[in-house]
């Protein structure tokens, strides 16, 4: 893991020695005719441009959006916006002991723990169809990918395993509402769990920066997940055709509502249990973040959430009416 | 307990003795002038019409709408509906050994053991401030009918004791959520449980029959239990303003948007929580009572359901394609 | 083609032997216990149910929803609704030279002459890409199937060959939008047309009735169309991703909007054209085939059409004022 | 009366001394370490920033929110905006003889005259519950407070007084309703008037700027409102259940619709009458401020208007067409 | 004024000799092949339904919708729904000394003083462009059917003299607003209030029964009073376009919102107040003649009013809770 | 034709004798007291703003919003956008050679071309009372003026020329749309075609700029063009009225739903028809206008549309995989 200031903690004038990450490069020329470099890099705490007003050639002809770099450089502002001035720039090499994994955020839960948790809750399914469709989605380089992949881009589980910690907590919820109705079909409803955002796969693209893709943006998640699960089903004699649809109904259907771009709304208990269990989930994490990190100064309130379409309020901390405090007492 | 056979299990033609629960009373005339007796009725399974030729002046006079009676009667259908005619009937007395709650559909969760999980759930708050608003606020005639009344009319939970299983069921899934976030403050969403649907109590009547009372329609459970909070907190000295803020904002932002009679929408991680928890609660409870009650006849289908915008899908029980029966594998 | 007297031109007290298609069958008990058929039969012209008193049971242990049966029966009324009273009844057989086909409406354009305007479409499609998808969708029974399927259950094209009578409409209404704006991708345009409602040949059964499967309402037409063409299209060596993505973009956001189930909206101008163009030949065929069946009486309006949100007027055909007339003078 | 040039009429470079109102004050640092203070004022034309490079910490030890202060200052800009460097400032005191009230807009009817036409208004009551009710609620604290509100933060009567004018208006509107429909509850009409933004002495803070309040964010005025009317009149012996209920009823529903945060819409003919004088007193005092105070240059329109949706029309004044000018025909 | 009892006060058996209306007239078979007459009538209280078997073969070639009618009856019932069995019946003549006016229902507002009140308002008009083109619309024949014509079918104002009645509450309201805001246009607000629902005379029909015409559904009663306002106008010399556009503004506007059918929104002050105004007038009239009309036996509320998405409470008139018995304290 | 370099292609620093539309002038002050000039210019390509700082008064004193003025300027950037500093200027003269139309975008298709199929269009119309209106409607001014109007500010077809070609494109779908559904009105059609968009040479200017007129804002082109058919159509002797309300429903209806504008839905087929055209035409123009334009760097994604509510997908152009090189196959 890569150990360096982050570029939020720098202050103007300051020179600095660092890796980053290459998220855009381009040549650019002034009104007056001069050549320089424009950039974006990226650390794990924040994005900032860059220029380098000579001795790039050689650099530019090498270098390409995801590339990580090394560079020495001063921090300037510009507009009131921090950027930095490059004196030299180099892609990093193996020897430098870094990845891209060192620039972007991370779920705070322990990745092992995560995977071990969901490995065991594979185990206990007890339907062979679900089992055995999950082991021939899931080859290797897709468990990499599904372990990998942020949750989303900016508003929930935005994070490098944030689809894991993200489905971790539905099946989790989940299991409390089969505890509640145990009819539900437990099977069927973790399996859903499972994949309902699989699609998020080949929709995000998560290696340089978090974005979506082509695909992404011309299919979309669900139907992603959709045509996956078809694909795959079709590969194992004897799957039943009802459960098959069943469980493409839950994937299609969990974000509840056709204006929230689900092609079905839910239309058995276990897509209504899985939708509800994914609003939660996505719901507290992303509430949570933001009162964690966009309060206005000394206020109690964030700065307008268009997401959430307010600001979200955070109890005064320090204060003996803060009903926090009285856990204490 | 009453023990006898549900009028939905009678057949046209068959006499029977039966107690009932009078839930319309009326004297009409026919066009040719002859008085008789409408009447409507209920027992435990479903509500039923009757008719009454003569001898019933008496009755009437002694009769209103909520009394038991006992009556004595033959099954007719009228227009393909079936329907009571009434040879004698009387009110039932205490020695009949009959109570309303012999005619009203019930939770199938044991009371008791609701009550007790209700009262371990009250017992471990650490917030002095909330517990002791909680107990001023259930004094044993509110209580009483907390633990009683319905959570609805008719979606969901639509039964005596339903709003307590309905709470119940909403705080074990808040507590998935503190487990997952335990920065949550989680005795305010537990109060916030609590009281969420507390207005029930005076938005419906549920002695006789399912209903709105008028101040339900003119103000609604939701600022009732505003009203509620506000005068009981007011009561205890030192009760902080801004938690009774947070408290009331939690319920009256649990209904999650305004177009669904939320005056405001959830500004707190811990609103949003309540707000998915009581979601799922709900829906899951609607589902599979519909799935249960409304499958039409071979098909795997319940008739349309209005408030859930389409009709269920119930899988093929007896099917080897079932996913269930994987369960048994 | 089966010749006799359409059902909706016999009167009350008529008796008839007639070919009729067989909705429903179950032996229903009355309340005095006597067992009768209640069934429910349809011919080209309408639907109506049926009752048989006696003599039935050898014919209900052999027949199901879907069977063609013989019968010889009065025209009777029950409640102001016209019923048959059925005497004798059996299965037809294959001397009998009846078909499915004979009991369904059907597109008035001439099948082979639409089959002849689609496979001509298909041949002049320069992008071998497509046409070799196209080629390797459409094996001889999934033809069949698409040739014959309604466009719907009840709006549009809802006859037997609606979805290729739809199709070729969208075609030249599309081909018209490339004649205006060359630039347009014309064989993608035209591909995406023909495959936009294919999902409808598994969303729909139109052997015996037009209804939907079980399948049909947990997908839908939109996401097994994409199923299909992803898992051809991976058959098929070098076939551009790019491409598969667009046509599948298509497909999927034909309907225009997520409230109308399109997962995705339109982000193309092929797609826009596609979306209009399926429009304008969905609403035209649903408008006028309103105001040709359901004028009221000698009104100049049909009743209230919901999916219209109005009812649709009709000039004054006998009229001087008649604009129509004009096409004369 | 503070009398002194408004700030909206210096120009750059131009000293003055001034008496300001103090919404901002903090302590900021530059990128190169130098400490400076940044503050927001306001006087009764115009809010304004301000910089202080040296010499202020005393000031800033004492200082915060809500002061008044008197400096000494030079006109300058930033990026285009206006904004005073200060050399000297002091916290006001009392022999300055300046109040809050001269830094804040201010309705433009004389206050005593609205006063005495509230108070005509409660004497002429002839329900003696309602009468009382409103004595008690407006005890002399709350009064004042209620009498100097404003109506809101910035779209109608968002001024000083302004919640009082407001009232003043809808009063007179419904009195014309009960006029054209004598059989109108008149005075729970104007009781319902008098109360219906009552909340906002509570949802708003109005002494040092127009802001909403914690409270009032959390909770609303609507809520606030209705929890006092159900506290107060508990304390009146016999005061009539469902003339409370109803009362709350007008208070809660006054918005209208459910969207617009009323918890219940109308239903209650009075209901509906205050919702509209509401809307109508408050819809003609936003569109003449925006007439008056929003045209763009010489054209006949204002900006656009964001809770208008639409820009506002102002016909030429001193043109021979202008429809005013016939008025003096 | 016709005397005679209302059909509504008759019971099943009875004989009665009636003049009615004819609202429609059609000859049908039975399926038995019988011929008979199949009619609909109104009096001012009610429209029914009547049969007639015999000797009506010169009645049916001289009678026509609208027609005045003269029967000899007897009140029967078919389904439970009141019919008339007609044994003769004939064409009112003019000896008779009835008029279709007899049988419409009718303001209680008496017409003499409507009409001088609105003559008084064209009187103090002060700008001479909107008295003229007033004078210009209003010809005898024009002002004969504004001064009839309902304002709508069955909401508001649905009564002979409605839309007259519903004119003059706008005027008194707007006048209200004018009191308050003198810079208003208030000849404008007044000529606009005067035509605003000028349409509804072409758009409505209402000499033999309240209905829509082809026009007004194709058209509306908004574009109408429009075209009618641009084509009046051009008549008189001098009339200022820009008033002109302003006055079909308010009349086209005067709905308030584009989902309500105005083409435009209000983007004057005098176009929101007229929008509110009318909407006072109407909802407070719906809303009254809901509670005097459809109360639901004893119950405090009406049956469920769709236009108004809610029943109507009326509060309890016989008890001493009522808050209107207050008035007489 | 004037010929001289885009502005859009000058750098920052060069001169230019440029001949330019004045869109808007006005003299300002600084906030030292200096006077300048501060103007609006535009070319065929783009808009720009320019100072002059002296010797300006002249000009300044004939000049006006429309005038093309012919300027010695350097081009110079503020705040990163480019403007003009103007050396010289004076009023273009007739013998200059320019006309406005030099400075206006303008439909790439040959105006004569579109004229002389339009003109065969009406000539081909058989119904004489449509004929006769649209030749009554189109005087040589009107048509001066239809011909060259934009058919919109921004959006589709915002060019000079822009609402003909629009209108041609819609007649060519409308006559698809006939030859499939030959039972269509087609005269009714066309001249709904023709005359809907018609009131957007009243609603909008497009001699200086594209912008909306006061009357278009009040009234808007759909009921302008109403009032225009009214009143034109009342000068022609024995036109019939039903044939007029149609005609003016489909102008009325041709924007589909209340919420777009349109005072009435569409409730004919022709207007249906017509309706779906319309939108054809208008996004295909637009999205394709789209993709050329704003299409960003090297993506494949222009930036978001507000007006499609996404960005648009421009699929790679020198790539394998482009579908479009197979039509090269």
């Amino acid at each position: 893991m890569l150990k360096q200031q982050n570029i939020l903690d720098y202050s103007v004038g300051e020179d600095a020695q660092l890796f980053l990450l290459l998220t855009k490069v381009e040549k650019k020329v002034t009104r007056t005719g001069k050549e320089f470099l424009n950039l974006e890099l990226r650390d794990i705490s924040a994005t900032i441009s860059a220029k380098m007003w000579s001795g790039f050639e050689i650099f530019f002809h090498s270098a390409s959006d995801g590339n990580i770099v090394k560079l020495d450089c001063k921090f300037d502002e510009y507009n009131g916006t921090p950027q930095l001035i490059i004196n030299r720039i180099r892609l990093a090499n193996e020897s430098d002991g870094v990845s891209h994994g060192d620039f972007l955020p991370r779920s705070q839960r322990d990745l092992d723990e995560m995977k071990r948790e969901w490995n065991e809750i594979i185990d206990v399914l007890t339907n062979e169809h679900l089992k055995t469709l999950i082991q021939k989605i899931f080859d290797a380089e897709t468990k990499e990918k599904y372990f990998n992949v942020p949750a989303g881009k900016a508003w929930h589980h935005a994070y490098i395993n944030g689809l894991l910690e993200h489905t971790l907590e539905i099946i989790k919820i989940c299991k409390t509402a089969c505890d509640i109705h145990p009819e539900l079909n437990k099977d069927l409803i973790i399996t859903g769990a499972i994949l309902h955002d699989f699609g998020k796969t080949e929709e995000l693209s998560y290696e340089t920066n978090f974005d979506y893709t082509d695909k992404g943006k011309l299919i979309g998640h669900i139907v992603i997940a959709a045509m996956r699960i078809d694909e795959k089903a079709k590969e194992i004699p004897g799957f039943p055709e009802p459960l098959k649809n069943q469980l493409i109904h839950l994937v299609l259907s969990h974000q509840g509502k056709l204006e929230h771009a689900s092609p079905v709304i839910p239309k058995m208990p276990e897509a209504v249990v899985l939708y509800h269990a994914d609003e939660l989930s996505a719901k507290s994490n992303a509430y949570l973040n933001v009162a964690k990190n966009d309060r206005q100064g000394e206020s109690n309130w964030t700065n307008f959430i268009r997401l959430a379409e307010t600001a979200i309020y955070i109890p005064p901390m320090d204060d003996d009416d803060n009903p926090k405090d009285s856990l204490f007492d």
